[in-house]
């Protein structure tokens, strides 16, 4: 069994979980557009073209015949839908794509679908508008109140979010936000719907936590991870808590039901002073919050790999302990030292 | 020889250097006023009142004197005013503080300050003003152009930066900015003068570099080290190069000889596209920069170590290599577990 880690970025735990799991039985491959420390960590690496090059897809499908790799597995948003939409040419080469359903990713990568969908199956959403009109009516009409976030439609991490706390800053930081979208990678995908590029959304006060939902490759709800979130560090959970799942459980078979994804889903979650638990954000992929799950005695690589190999789910590897506290510690790492002649 | 590193805060690796240093011919204690994992890594460590509290450096001193700890070394900008302001309550109980003089460590604090003793001692300066209405009126006869930095003067890191592009985006983020130093910790320092807490500064184009000038505990120039920087992640250097010092040799020398800093100075400089070397920030501690820096052959921890033993300057220690590339690897660590009875 030979796994392929695309767009693996500088995930090198993901990496080393996986050789791990496959514990010399098969070789872990990565890939990635540019060179990384992570890269190097694998057992053989690629670089590739770029996710949105003709020459992408047919470049990883050779990559996976050459090497006799019998599974993808991706770390990037927005290689999910560009992998998922191919999803034949790989299944033809009998390479399997641990990667969700096309519909899914999309609606994941998208944080107004993300809203609409979510609201449509009954999860409590924070007020949430795709255009400024729509967002000051529901001020002036008392529905929503400042703080307002104004993130990016299409965004990633906290790249480009704002809080508004008054008319002036949400009218100011919405050009701006706009502006700033067209001046990025974002604007890719910003250019589907230009007018609806910036979602703003009320801002919830409480605890944020993080859910994964674990779904086996006949995308078939299995279980759920829950961590409370301590600290966040660029748009990444830093300091985390595992806690147990009971009151996240209805909401994540809610969302797996409908959403049908394979694997993991990594999303976050707020609940308010209330007590009422609202869903913000969904990625159909290993996230930043995993590790705080395979620290606390989960190994959901592991997992993936006897399903590819036709086992059972084994309970043994996705039991979490509880009360795990556990952060993102950082360690110094020479990627590379040129020759001084 | 016994070590304290106070505020040691996330800096693991600052711990594991001065315990490989000392190897075992003493102990590192670190302190914090909060748990973390950093903590947990050295000899022994303890708890502290907040830096602010009246009990902070008798606390210190008994603690000191408690362990036998011959001398202080402080990873925290914040911490380093407070200490230094004490040197003789240290001295007296023979206890080294291998911290900056009291002035220097204000001016590192203070980016006003940092701008103004900069721009004394001729070191080229990105125009800064610390009132909107001398920017506004920069701006209107042409002395600067958009886009301009708003910072808090008396910040830390990538918090509360902004950054505007028109005279709207400034007058609503420079209000928005006053306000958030305000309510959040900032407010303690930014209350020395509240009406000049927001530093408005010139965008530069071109490359960052950081660059480390060590001065001995005589606070004598002793030499620099040069790194360009790759990638940043939350206001820390991310990715870096080593390179050649000798176009920031003069510089350094410069800022040492004036500012009189103890051990390492940590300075954020930008090369514009004409080859002119400016100096932004000065911080006078180890910063996020000193991993590249020990990675590629440097050992300041254990010359730091040879001084108070009295010992002379070892050019081994030294020696950095150029065209070393690092990054800061992320590695999932658990900090705690409960019991689950």
């Amino acid at each position: 069994m030979n796994i392929l880690l695309t767009s693996a970025g500088r995930r090198t735990y993901m990496v080393e979980y996986f050789k791990t799991a496959l514990n010399g039985s098969g070789k872990v491959f990565a890939s990635n557009s540019v060179l990384t420390h992570t890269l190097l960590q694998a057992d053989e690496y690629v670089l590739t073209p770029n996710i949105y090059d003709d020459q992408y897809i047919s470049f990883l499908v050779e990559y996976c015949k050459q090497k006799s790799i019998n599974a993808i597995i991706s770390l990037f948003d927005i290689d999910l839908p560009v992998l998922s939409k191919n999803r034949s040419v790989f299944e033809k080469e009998n390479i399997k794509l641990v990667v969700s359903n096309y519909e899914a990713t999309l609606i994941c990568n998208d944080k107004w679908e993300t809203y609409n969908f979510l609201k449509g199956i009954g999860i409590n959403q924070t007020p949430s508008f795709i255009t400024i009109a729509e967002a000051k009516a529901a001020l002036s009409n008392g529905e929503i109140s400042y703080p307002i976030y104004l993130k990016p439609r299409w965004g990633m991490g906290s790249i480009g979010i704002y809080k508004a706390e008054n008319d002036a800053e949400l009218d100011v930081l919405y050009k701006k936000l706009h502006r700033e979208i067209f001046d990025t990678y974002l604007k890719y995908e910003s250019a589907a719907d230009a007018e609806k590029s910036v979602i703003i959304q009320q801002a919830i006060k409480g605890q944020e936590y993080g859910i994964e939902i674990l779904n086996d490759l006949d995308c078939k709800y299995v279980t759920t991870f829950a961590k409370k979130k301590i600290a966040m560090r660029s748009g990444e959970t830093d300091i985390a808590e595992t806690v147990d799942i009971k009151e996240f459980e209805d909401i994540a078979k809610n969302i797996s039901v409908h959403l049908k994804h394979m694997a993991l889903l990594d999303v976050d979650c707020f609940k308010n002073n209330d007590g009422k638990i609202f869903v913000l954000e969904m990625n159909c992929r290993f996230g930043g919050q995993y590790p705080f799950t395979h620290v606390a005695g989960v190994d959901v690589p592991q997992q993936i790999i006897n399903w590819l190999n036709g086992k059972d789910t084994n309970w043994d590897l996705l039991h979490i302990q509880t009360g795990v506290s556990a952060c993102k510690e950082i360690l110094p790492t020479i990627i590379n030292k040129k020759l001084n002649i």
